[in-house]
């Protein structure tokens, strides 16, 4: 008798659900077990699904995501700066700093950062879009607002490269210590670059 | 300006996928954010989704998946003794006592286990077709393999009270020690239930 195992669409998509962000062997199986309870679970998922990937799209401009049909709210907006445009690596963090309410200018996303050991190259990323930008928009400041880990700071200074070659002003978020948290919070490179980018009181 | 967020679809969608077993807010945004990439990758989850949902269903009899078309090989087995009859919370836990190769006899899932607090009452649970089952087949025993916690006990008890006016005999899964684990590793009322249950060498 071989060994018993589930039917071969539901290994599928215990395999597919596994391959998703986040998701391991154990919850993909328990989450696919899940939809199979009560018949009436997959439809709406695969509603959402439908129409999430019919009505949402990203702006060609700034990257963001936009229902189709609709203007982006950010790249048609005449209360932002167009000449001061913030390079995020993914459309999630173009909400993190929107929730911040310290930028007022418009963004690029880059849809992630250089890394040669996984085959990401300048190509791979909206680069060249972004420097058509700079250019047509005439903008004066680029905030490279990239994660500071290995991948980020080589994306930042590329770019940084590239804008200085073009006249246009490149710019880093600030480092240093985190909001609310103590000196035993933080690592020693951050307590290294807090000390020095210290302001005077 | 209103505070800016993702287009309603892809919210909605973050809050769908929310509302799955195992997926707090932060991984819910995530996963959509990472299917909202690349532009190929929804496609592949609905088709698979549907290809569940139209192939696989549960066995009439014992609740195990069975794919459409196919005979339940658990159910169909000559190579089984259907007069054994092992009781389990979910079809999951079929493939678990599977696996330990301990059995032989044929499944019934019940769908859950009765929890008077939400509201999972005999009625929900597939208790009534596994009294016919026991008249039908002419079952013998029936291992109660349910869980070993509050709501698990009280349905192996309301069961195995069922069965006793049945004529049937009811046991439970043995409690003590897990395999290879040492009694550091161990609660209490495991250690108690193990003493308890000791066997002679």
């Amino acid at each position: 008798m071989p060994a018993l195992d589930y039917p071969p669409p539901l290994q599928r998509m215990i395999a597919q659900i596994r391959a998703l962000p986040g998701l391991g062997p154990r919850s993909a199986e328990r989450l696919v077990l899940w939809l199979m309870q009560d018949g009436g679970r997959i439809e709406p998922l695969v509603d959402g699904l439908r129409d999430l990937s019919a009505r949402v799209h990203s702006c060609d401009q700034c990257g963001f995501f936009i229902q189709r049909g609709d203007e982006c709210v950010l790249c048609h907006s005449s209360k932002r700066n167009h000449q001061l445009i913030c390079v995020v690596e993914q459309a999630a963090d173009v909400l993190r700093l929107e929730r911040s309410g310290a930028f007022t200018g418009v963004y690029h996303v880059l849809g992630g950062k250089l890394s040669p050991l996984d085959n990401i190259t300048p190509e791979d990323l909206r680069i060249q879009p972004l420097m058509e930008r700079v250019e047509a928009q005439k903008v004066e400041e680029v905030i490279l607002a990239v994660g500071s880990d290995v991948e980020g700071e080589a994306t930042a200074s590329y770019l940084s490269d590239l804008l200085r070659a073009q006249g246009v002003a490149a710019s880093r978020l600030a480092q240093g210590m985190p909001a609310g948290g103590g000196l035993d919070h933080v690592d020693e490179l951050t307590l290294y670059q807090a000390l020095q980018g210290r302001r005077r009181m």
